[in-house]
C-alpha cells in the first residue's frame, strides 16, 4: 500500500515493469488497488462512524503479505437495466446481495464478472460496484474470502484464445508462450458465508461510492496507464523486429509508426508518473497515499484511445501475415515444412520459426483481446468521463479571464 | 464486368449487399476485381503489341460466367528484403517465377500469400504483384488455372478462430455461425504447368503494373470501400441490439457512439459512390470501366482508419463482455445453466441465448482479425498514399492561386 | 432551385467553383438553399392548409431570377437562456416576433445575427431559425424584403481583418486582394413593415421545422460540403506553391502533409456528390428536390473536423512567417526593402513579392476567421448530429444481425 | 538556469504562471532557455577545447541577471532552399555569418526571423540554428548583443491583430487588452559588431549542434509544453464564461468539450512535469540541468495538435459570433448602442459589455495566430520527430519479446 507519493511513482513503474515482463495481466493489480480503498476507507469510516473495520482490514492485510497470498479483486457486477435503480431490477442478485446476517458472520448471493485471475488466486477481495443510497444497505458490503469457499462457483472465460491453447500440442505454438492470455472468470456467490473478521464494510451506504472511487483512482493510474506502458513495449519491440526481418530499417513511415507508438507510450508514462507525483494522502491522517483524482483519469482516457492506434499502427508493420499465418504446427509438418520455410522467411538469414513466433505474438496483440479488454479495463471512456466532470473545477480559469478582461461584476 | 458507370455503381452497391448477408468475405471479389485488369490491360496490349491476350481472356471469362465458376484472385507475395530488388533476392521463388516454356505452356515457381477462399474455389486467377523491369521478364505473367491443378499446394491460415471452430460441437458456439471467419491461404506453386490458353500475360514487362494498377483501382472502391459499410452494417445492428438489451436507449453517449459509427459507414459509402460514378473506361474504346483512381484510394484510406475506430465504438458498447464472455455450451452444462441464464440476462426479458450470441457477433468483430485484416486488404495506407502521390496534380489549384494573388510571372 | 438529382449534382458542383475562384463567401448560397425550403414547404402548405403561399412565392422567385438579384437569407437569432423556452426570455425580441398584422401586410421587431453579404445584397430572405410550437405563432414567419426597407439596421461584423483593410494602402496588401473576407451583419428589424405579397409563412407553426431543416439538409451539402472543397483548393495551392519557393518537393512529410489535404477535400466532394446522388423530391408531387438528409449532415460534419485540420496542415508548410511576417508594405519602405526582399526570398529566384503574397493568403486562411466560421457556417457539429439522430434508423442493421445469428423471437 | 531536477519543475510550472497570467507570451523564455544551452555547451567546449567561454559567459549570466536584463533568443535564420546546403546557397547571407574577425571582436551580417519580443528587449542572444560542418566555421557563432547595437535593425510583424490595435480608440477594445498579442520582427544584422567578451561560439562547428539540441530539449519542455497549458486555461475559462452566459450549463456535448480540453490541458502538464522530473544534469559535471529530451519531445509533439483541438472546441462553444461580432466601439455609438446591448445579451443578467468581451477574448485565441504560432513556436511537429527519431533505442523492447518467445540466437 502507498504511503507516500514516492511509493505511488514506484507503483507507477512497477506496472509497466510487471506488464511488459508478463506479457499479460499480472492478476494481483486489482486487489491490491482494492486495499488502497480499503485502507482509506475503512480508516474513515471508523474514525467517523466508530467502526472498527480498519483494524481488521489491517491485520488481513498483514496475513496476505506475510504469506505472500495472491489476491484477486471483484467490483464488477451482472446488473440489470442501466435505466431502472437497483432496487427495481426484477432479480435482486444482479448485485451481489446481503441475504442473511448473523452472530457469525453475513451470507451474500449474487455473482462478480469479468474478474481476472480469479479463480487460480489464493483469496478473493469483493468491493460494492456502485455507490448506493438508503434502502439498499444489503447491497453496501465489502470483504475478503478465500477463493475456495463454499458456494463459490466459477465460469471462465472462453475465447479463440481458449480453444487454441486446447489445441495446441506446444504452447510454443501460441502468441505468448510464457504467460499465457488475460484469463477472467464470472464469479458466483450462492448463499456464501463470510465471517465478520473478514467482512470491511456492511450496509453504511455513504461509502460505498468510496471504496468504489478510490479503488478506481487508484487502478486508473496503474492498469489505466503505466501497465499499458508495459504491453506497447511488447507491441513496439516485436513491429520493431519485423521491420528488420524485412529489411524496411529505412521505410521512413515504418520509423514514423515506431515513433507514434512511442509517443503514445511516453505520454501514457508522463500521466502514470503525474498522477504519482501529485497524490496525496486520504483521508488525511490515515497515511494512505492515493493518486491524483484528475491525472489518473487523464491517463486512462488518453490510453482507451491510445492502445487501439498503436495496434492498428502495430498491425501496419506486421501485414497481412498476422492474420493469415498457418498454424505453428506446419513447422514440423514434413509435407509442407519446406515451402513454410522458404516463403516465410523474408529472404532474410533469421530463422523462419522467428518469424512466425513474432507474427504470431503480434496476432495476440493486434487481432484479439487486447483493444477491448484494455478500454474496460479500470472502466470505459465514460467511467473517466463522469468522474472527470466531477473533479473539474472551472473557477480559476474564469479568474483568469476576468482579470485580463477587468469584467465588470 | 462494368461496361459503364451505372454497372460500377452496381458493383459498389454489391459490395455492400454481400458483405453484410454473409459478414464475411465473399471470396469472388478479388478474383472478378482481377478480370476488370485483365480484360482492360490484355485489350491495351493486343492493341499496342500486336499480342492476342483479349480474345483469350473473353473465352476465359465466358466459361466462368456460363459455368458459373468461383474465381479467387492471388497477387501478394512472400517476398525478400523490402531493401533490394528482386533480382537480388538470394531465393529467386519469393515472387511467382516463370522457370520453363514450351509450345503446350509455362511451368511457373513460386507462391502467393494471404489469398482468400483459395483452396475452396474452383480456379486460381493470378496476376503479378508489382511492377516489373527489363531483366525481370520470367517475373511479369498472369494467368488463370483450375485450383486443384498438380503442383499446387496449399498452406491454410491457422489463427484462434480455426481452434475454435475445431473445438465447437455446434456452429452456432461460434461468432458468425452462419458464414464463419475469412479463411485465407498460401498457395505454393511448385512447377505448376499454364497451358497457354490461360496465359494473359507474359514477359511484357512495362504492362505489370498496369494489371496491378487497375485491380487495385477496382478492388479499393469495394474490397476497400463499400464491402465495409456491408460488414459495418453488423456491427452497428449488435451493438444496437446490446443498447437495447442493456436499457441503454436513452443514454447520449451511447446513441453519439452508434451515429459516429453511421457517419464513418456512409463516408465509406459516399467515397465508393463517387469513386464509380467518376469512373472511366480505361482505355478508351476497350469497354471496360474502372472507378476513379483518386476517389477509389480515398474510400480505402478512409476505411483503413474508420474500421479500428467503429471496432473501438462498438467495443465501447459491448462491454467487457465481449472479451469475457464463458462459450455458449456453457448454456447447456447443467452445473452452471442456470446462473449463466441468470447473470448474462441484464434483467432484460430476452432470452439469454440471444444475449450471448449477440456479444459473441461482437467478439468477431471487435475482438479478432478484422483491424488488421481490414487494413490490409486490397492494401495498406501505404499503398493509397503511394498511388494516391502519383495520380495528384496540383496545377489547377497553383492556379487558383496565381489568379488570386495576381502573382507576378 | 432543384428540379432533379442531376440540378442537385450540378448546385454541388456550383459550390465549388464559386468558392475556388471567389476564396470567399459567394453570399447568394444561403438565399439560394432557402428557396429550396420556401418552394417545398409553401407547396405542402397550400396543399395541406389551403393556403397560397406558393404561386406568391413562385412570382417573387421569378423576379429574383429575372432581375437578377442578389438575395441573402437570414435565420439565426440572437436568442435568450438556452435552458428556458423562447415564450420564457424576459426579452420577446430574442427571436424575430410579428408585433402587428393588418390588411396590408405584418410588422416585425428583432434581429438575425450573422448574415452573410445581408447589406450588400438587393434582397433579404427571412426564415425562422427553429421548430416553433402553439402558443409561439407569432414567431412562426418567412418573408422577403428589399435589403434597405425602413426600420433595418445594420450592425457590421469588425474583426482585425476589417482593420486591415481600413489600414490597407492599396488591396493588394490583403490575403484575399481579389474578393475580400467574408463579410457578415446582425440585421436589425425594429417595427419593419411586409406586405402580404412577400410573406410566405405567418403562424402555422407545425411548418417552422420544416422550413428549417429542409434549408440545413440543402446548405449542407453546398455550404457545409462542396463549398469547402473550393476553400481547401486556395490552401492546398498556396501550400503547394510555398512547399516549391522552399525547395521542400522531395520532402515526404510535406508530401504527405499535401495528399492529406487532397484525402479530406476529396471526402468532402463524395459527401457532397452522394448527398446530391441520393436525393429526393420533398414532398413528392411539389417538383422540388432536395438533397439527402443523412448525407448532407455526413458531409457538414465532416468538413467542421476536416477544416480545421487542413488548417494545421497548410500552417505547418506555411511555417512560422505565415504569422510573423511583415506589411507588404515595406517592401516599398526605402529603408528596409533590400533587406525584405534578400531575407524571405527563400533563395529562389520567385519574386519575394509573391512569396510574401502566398504566405499572405495563407494567413488569411490558416491564422484568421476561417476555422470557426467553417464550423458553424450550416450550423455546428451539434446541428448535425441532432439531425443524424433524428434520421437514422437501425431496423435494417438488427435484422441482419437477427437473422445471421438465428436469434430467437 | 536550472541545477536540479527540482529547478527543472519550477521551471515547468513558471511557464503555466506567466502564461495564463499573461495570455500571450513572456517574451523571456527563449533567451532563458538559450542559457542553459550556452551553460552546458560553453562548459563542455572548454573542457574539452581548453576554450574559456564558459566564465565568459558565466560573467554575462551574472550581469543579467543582476540588472534584470530582459533577453530575447534568437535562433531562426531565413534559409535558401531546403534542397541545397548552406554553403550552396546564392547568398551567402540567409544563415548568419562572421564576415570579420579581429582583436576587438567579430563582425557579423545576417538576420534572424521570428523572433519574439526582440525589438522591446535590453539584449539578445544569438545562437546557431543549425548543426554545422566542415567549411562552414563562419556560421558556427554564438553571442549577446545589446537590442540597440549599431547595424541592427527590427522589421516588425504586421498582422490583421497589428491594424486592429492601430485603429483602436482605448485598447480595451482589442482580445487581449491587457498584454497583446505576441510580437515579433525579423532582426537583420548588417554588420554588427560584437566585442569577444560577448562571443560564446566562433567557429566550432561540431558544437554548433549541442546548441542547437540543448536549446530545444528545453524550450520544448516549455514553451512547447507548459505555457500552452497556461493559453489553454485562458481558453478554458473562456469558453466556460460562455457556457453560463448562454445557459448552457447542463448541455452535455459542452461539458464534455470542456473536459476534453482539460484533458489535453492536463496531458500537457504531464508530460512537461515529466520531461523536468526524468531530466538529468548534461554533461555530466556542468551543474547543468537539462530536461529528458524524450518526453520534451513528446510534450511539444502532443501540443502541436492538442492546441488546434482546443481552438476548434472552443471554437464551438463560442458560436459564430466570434468571428461575426462588430467593434466593441459599437457599444459607445448612440445609433446602434441599445441594439447591440439587446441583442448580444443572451437575455442574461450578464452587461453586454463582458458578453462581447469575452468573445473577443475567444476571437484572438481561435480566430487568429495560435494556432499557426503554437505549432511553429519551439519547432514545428517535424522538428520534434527528426529528434525523437534519434533518441529513441528499440534495445529493451526488441528483448523483451526475445525472452517472451525464447527466440533462436
Amino acid at each position: 500500500m502507498s504511503a507516500s507519493r514516492e511509493d505511488l511513482a514506484r507503483k507507477a513503474e512497477a506496472g509497466t515493469f510487471t506488464a511488459e515482463n508478463l506479457g499479460t495481466c499480472i492478476y494481483r493489480c486489482v486487489g491490491y488497488d482494492a486495499f488502497h480503498a480499503l485502507a482509506s476507507t475503512t480508516w474513515e469510516m471508523d474514525r467517523n462512524l466508530g467502526t472498527a473495520y480498519y483494524p481488521r482490514f489491517m491485520d488481513y492485510l498483514k496475513r496476505v503479505q506475510k504469506e505472500d497470498l495472491s489476491v484477486a479483486g471483484a467490483l464488477t457486477e451482472p446488473r440489470g437495466s442501466r435505466s431502472k435503480k437497483t432496487l427495481d431490477w426484477p432479480d435482486p442478485y444482479l448485485s451481489l446481495k446481503v441475504v442473511d446476517k448473523n452472530k457469525e458472520g453475513i451470507v451474500v448471493r449474487g455473482a462478480k464478472i469479468n474478474i481476472s485471475g480469479a479463480f487460480a488466486s489464493h483469496e478473493l477481495v469483493v468491493l460494492p460496484q456502485a455507490a448506493h443510497f438508503e434502502g439498499e444497505e444489503d447491497y453496501a458490503v465489502a470483504f475478503a474470502i478465500p477463493a475456495d469457499a463454499q458456494g463459490i462457483t466459477y465460469v471462465c472465460q472462453y475465447t479463440p484464445f481458449s480453444a487454441e491453447r486446447d489445441q495446441a500440442d506446444d504452447l510454443e505454438e501460441l502468441g505468448n508462450p510464457l504467460f499465457g492470455q488475460r484469463e477472467t472468470s464470472m464469479v458466483i456467490f450462492d448463499h456464501v458465508f463470510v465471517p465478520w473478521e473478514r467482512v470491511f464494510h456492511c450496509g453504511e451506504v455513504p461509502y460505498s461510492v468510496k471504496f468504489v472511487s478510490r479503488f478506481a483512482k487508484t487502478h486508473r493510474m496503474t492498469c489505466g496507464g503505466t501497465c499499458k506502458v508495459g504491453f506497447m513495449n511488447q507491441i513496439i519491440g516485436a513491429a520493431k523486429l519485423i521491420q528488420e526481418y524485412k529489411g524496411l530499417q529505412k521505410a521512413a513511415h515504418i520509423n514514423e509508426e515506431l515513433m507514434e507508438m512511442v509517443v503514445h507510450r511516453e505520454t501514457g508514462r508522463a500521466c502514470g508518473m503525474a498522477a504519482a507525483h501529485r497524490g496525496a494522502e486520504e483521508p488525511e491522517g490515515s497515511g494512505v497515499f492515493l493518486p491524483d483524482e484528475l491525472m489518473g483519469n487523464v491517463s486512462k482516457l488518453n490510453i482507451c484511445n491510445a492502445f487501439w492506434r498503436v495496434m492498428a499502427l502495430a498491425g501496419d508493420i506486421g501485414g497481412g501475415l498476422i492474420v493469415t499465418m498457418p498454424s505453428m504446427k506446419e513447422l514440423k509438418n514434413p509435407e509442407v515444412k519446406s515451402y513454410v520455410e522458404e516463403f516465410y522467411s523474408f529472404g532474410s538469414d533469421e530463422p523462419t520459426e522467428n518469424i512466425m513466433k513474432v507474427h504470431k505474438l503480434l496476432q495476440n496483440w493486434t487481432s484479439g483481446l487486447h483493444g477491448v479488454g484494455t478500454w474496460h479495463g479500470a472502466g470505459p471512456v465514460m467511467a473517466q468521463k463522469i468522474m472527470l466532470q466531477r473533479v473539474i473545477d472551472y473557477e480559476h480559469e474564469k479568474n483568469l479571464v476576468k482579470r485580463t478582461l477587468k469584467l465588470k461584476e
